[in-house]
C-alpha cells in the first residue's frame, strides 16, 4: 500500500510516531521511562496535536491525559479509546503508543469529514502501563476509575528506588487526590472502552491479517518456586530401580501438562503453559548425580476462568500421578494470581460487522498478555480492543508494525464510532 | 548373625575397620585423602598386621602396599587381592577399606589353618582411586602396572594445589620411577586379580544377599554442558504454534531416552541413564519467560560397549525428532568417555561353583561406578569383583556395611583361592 493510501489520521499517526521515536530514541530501541521525560513528552506531544484539532484536553491526579472532542449530547456516556504511552527500556515504538495515536488519528478523520458524533469521543493516554517500572498492574488506569489501592502509592519504582507518588508529585501531580481515590472519569460515563494495540505473537501474522478483533485478555496463575523432589544418589551407582529422579518427575510433568493443553485446544479452547526457569542446585548438581531437586517456575493463562480451574485441578493429578510413579513429591510455593477479562460480546458484534462492512479481515485473536482494558473491563464497562499485525513480539526494539496495517485499525474504530448509535447496528 | 559366628578373619577386618574409623574420623564421617594422612595411616595400619601375620611387605614407586604370603610355587602368577585405602571428604569408613582388610582376613584364615597355597596370595592396598583428589583415573592401580601416563603427575590434588608427584615425593615414594613406567607388579606375574568392595547401590539390599559377584564394570559417556536450543518468547504474548520452547524439547528428549532404556531393559541388557545437571539462564529465565535454551548433563553407563553404542545413536536421532518436531536445536558440547571393564568368566565360574559349595547366595551384580579392578582388567588380567551388601550407597558418611556380610565374601574368597589350583575346579 502506498503512502498515499492511508487516511490522513492514519498518515496523522504514522508522522506523530515517528516524531515520538526520534525523541525517545535509547539505542537500541527507545525508552519512554513511567513518570519519566520519554512518558512526559509522547503526553506532551499527544495533548498538542489533539487540541490543534480541537480537542479539549484535561489530566487527572494521576497524569492520565483525556483528550475530548464533544459530542451533540453531552448527557450520553462517552465512547472512550486509550492506551498507554511509556514502553520498556530499550523498548519497541509501537506498544502503547499505537493505541493512543490510532484514537487521535479517529478525531482527526471525524474532524476532517466534518462529523459530530452524538456522544463524546474521549482518546485517553495512560500513565504507567509497563510493569517494569512499578510492580503493579496498570497503576495509572486502575487511578483513571478511582480504583488504585492507596498501597500502591508507595510502590518504588525499578530504575530510581523512589515511590509512585513522589513520581507523581515530581511530574505536577496530585498523589493525595488518588489516594482518596478520585477518579478522573467516572466508570458510569464510559458506555464503550476501545483499546488498539500491537499483538506481541504473531497470530496476525500467521493469519495474512492487518488486523484482529480481541476476544479476551488471559487471566493465570503463577507458580514462581514449585520443585520436584526426588533422592540425590551417584549416578553410576544407584540402580534404576531405587531411584528418585526429579528430572523424570519433571518432564512427566510437562507431558501430563502439555497433553491436557492439547485436550482442551481440541475442545476449542485456549490457554498457555510455560516453565519459564527450570534450575537444578548448583551446590548439589553435576555430572555424575541423580538429581533429588529441580525448581521449577510454571506460568497458566487463559481468558476463561474455568479453563484456569480446569489446569489447575489437572496439574495436582498429575502431581500425584507422577509422584506414586517416581516416587518423587511436588512443592509448589507461592502461588499467584491474575483475573482474565472478558471483551464484551455486544462490542465485538459491532466490530465484527464493521469488518464485514468495510470488506476487512479482522480474525479473532486472544491476547496472553495484559492490558489497560483489562481494567476497563474489571469494572464492568464493555470493553474492546483490536490487535495490530506486529512482527517479532513486543518489548524489544524489534517491533516491526506497518502504518499501512494500522491504517486499518483506523478506519475499523472510524465506523465503529460512527455506526456506535445507529440504531440498526444494536445487537 | 553372632559376633563369634565370624571368621577369624572377619573379627580381625572388623577390629581394623573400628580402628580406622576412629583414627581417620571427621565428622562427619571420615576422611582418608590421597597421599595424606589418612590414607597413610591406613597403609601403615595395614602393613603392621600383615607383617605380624608372617607376610612380606614391599611397596612400590607410587606408594602401593604389597603383602605376600608366600606359595609353594614361587614361579607360578599370584592370586592379588586388592582395593584402595584413600576416601572422599566426610566419606564412609567401608569404600576400599573393605576389600583391603577382606584380602588380609583370607590370609589370616590361610595362616591359621595352615594351608600354604601353590601360588603367592598378594594383598594389594592401591593408593589415590578416589578421583576427588585428583582428577584422575586410578593413579594408583594405574602405576602399579607401570601404565600411568607421565603427565598424570602434574595433575593437581583439589584441596592442596600441589603436584601428584610432589605428593609422592613428600610422602617418600619416587615419582621419577613412576614416569619412566617401573611397574609396582608385572602384569605377567598376576594369575587373577580380585577386588571386594561395598555396593554403591542398593541391589544386593533389595536382593536381600550377603554378597554379589560383579559381571562387568560399566564404562560410559557424558556430555558434560549439553544444551537445547530454542527462542526466548513472552509466555502471555507467544502463542503455541509460535514457539520454540526449549523445556518441551528437553523433555522429549528425557522421554525418548527413557523409551530406550527401556527396550534396552526388556532385551536383557543394563545401563542408566541421568541428567544430573537441569540448568535455565538465570540471566534470562523468569516466571513470564519461553525458555529458548536449557543446559543440562547426560550421563550414560553400561557394560556392554554396544549398548553405548545404540545409546550414543539413539541419542542423535531423537535430537532430530524433536528438533524437527519443536523447532530447536541440540547441542552436545565435549564428551567423555570412559571405557567399560569386562569381568572375566572364568573367574566368574570360578566364584559361583564356590557359592554353590558354599550354600551362599552370590547374585549377579553389575558395577555402574569405577574401580581400581578396571585398570587391571583394561591390562588384559583375569580381574573379578565381588559386592559386599551396603545401605546409603558410598561416598557419605552413612555407608551401612555389615560385618557379617564382608564376612560372606571372606569365606567365598577363602575357598576361591584355596580352590584355584584343584585340577577339578579348572574352568
Amino acid at each position: 500500500m502506498s503512502h498515499a493510501a492511508l487516511t490522513t489520521g492514519g498518515r496523522l499517526a504514522g508522522r506523530l510516531l515517528e516524531t515520538l521515536a526520534q525523541a525517545t530514541a535509547d539505542a537500541p530501541g527507545i525508552t519512554r521511562v513511567a513518570y519519566g521525560p520519554g512518558e512526559r513528552f509522547a503526553h506532551g506531544l499527544v495533548r498538542e496535536e489533539a487540541e490543534k484539532l480541537g480537542a479539549t484536553a484535561r489530566v487527572d491526579a494521576a497524569g492520565n491525559l483525556y483528550l475530548t472532542l464533544g459530542g451533540r449530547y453531552p448527557g450520553l456516556p462517552a465512547i472512550v479509546v486509550g492506551s498507554h504511552l511509556d514502553s520498556v527500556a530499550h523498548g519497541g515504538n509501537f506498544d502503547g503508543a499505537a493505541g493512543v495515536l490510532a484514537g487521535l488519528a479517529v478525531m482527526a478523520e471525524l474532524i476532517e469529514q466534518g462529523i459530530q458524533l452524538p456522544r463524546d469521543l474521549i482518546v485517553l493516554a495512560t500513565r504507567a502501563e509497563e510493569a517494569v517500572w512499578f510492580p503493579l498492574s496498570y497503576p495509572g488506569s486502575q487511578a483513571a476509575l478511582g480504583l488504585l489501592d492507596p498501597r500502591a502509592l508507595e510502590a518504588k519504582r525499578s530504575d530510581s528506588g523512589r515511590a509512585l507518588a513522589d513520581h507523581m508529585l515530581e511530574e505536577g501531580f496530585d498523589p493525595d487526590a488518588v489516594r482518596r481515590g478520585a477518579p478522573g472519569i467516572d466508570a458510569g460515563r464510559i458506555a464503550a472502552f476501545v483499546e488498539v494495540h500491537i499483538e506481541q505473537g504473531p497470530r496476525l501474522v500467521a493469519a495474512g491479517a492487518p488486523i484482529g478483533i480481541v476476544t479476551g485478555i488471559a487471566g493465570g496463575f503463577r507458580y514462581v518456586d514449585a520443585k520436584c523432589l526426588g533422592a540425590y544418589a551417584h549416578s553410576g551407582a544407584e540402580p534404576r530401580f531405587a531411584r528418585h529422579d526429579s528430572v523424570l518427575g519433571f518432564a512427566d510433568l510437562v507431558a501430563g501438562l502439555e497433553a491436557e493443553w492439547d485436550a482442551l485446544e481440541r475442545q476449542g479452547h485456549e490457554a498457555t503453559i510455560t516453565f519459564g526457569r527450570v534450575q537444578s542446585d548448583p551446590t548439589q548438581h553435576g555430572g555424575s548425580r541423580v538429581l533429588g531437586e529441580l525448581g521449577f517456575t510454571l506460568d497458566v493463562r487463559s481468558a476463561e476462568a474455568a479453563v484456569l480451574e480446569r489446569i489447575e485441578a489437572r496439574l495436582h493429578e498429575i502431581f500425584a500421578e507422577v509422584g506414586a510413579r517416581r516416587g518423587v513429591t511436588f512443592e509448589t510455593g507461592p502461588r499467584f494470581t491474575w483475573e482474565p477479562a472478558t471483551m464484551s460480546p455486544a462490542l465485538i458484534a459491532r466490530l465484527d460487522r464493521a469488518a464485514t462492512e468495510l470488506r476487512m479481515r479482522a480474525p479473532h485473536v486472544p491476547s496472553g498478555a495484559g492490558h489497560d482494558a483489562a481494567t476497563f473491563a474489571g469494572a464492568g464497562i464493555p470493553t474492546a480492543m483490536l490487535f495490530v499485525r506486529n512482527e517479532n513480539g513486543s518489548h524489544n526494539p524489534h517491533e516491526a508494525m506497518e502504518i499501512a496495517d494500522l491504517d486499518q485499525a483506523i478506519r475499523l474504530l472510524r465506523h465503529f464510532v460512527t455506526e456506535f448509535d445507529n440504531p440498526l447496528d444494536q445487537p
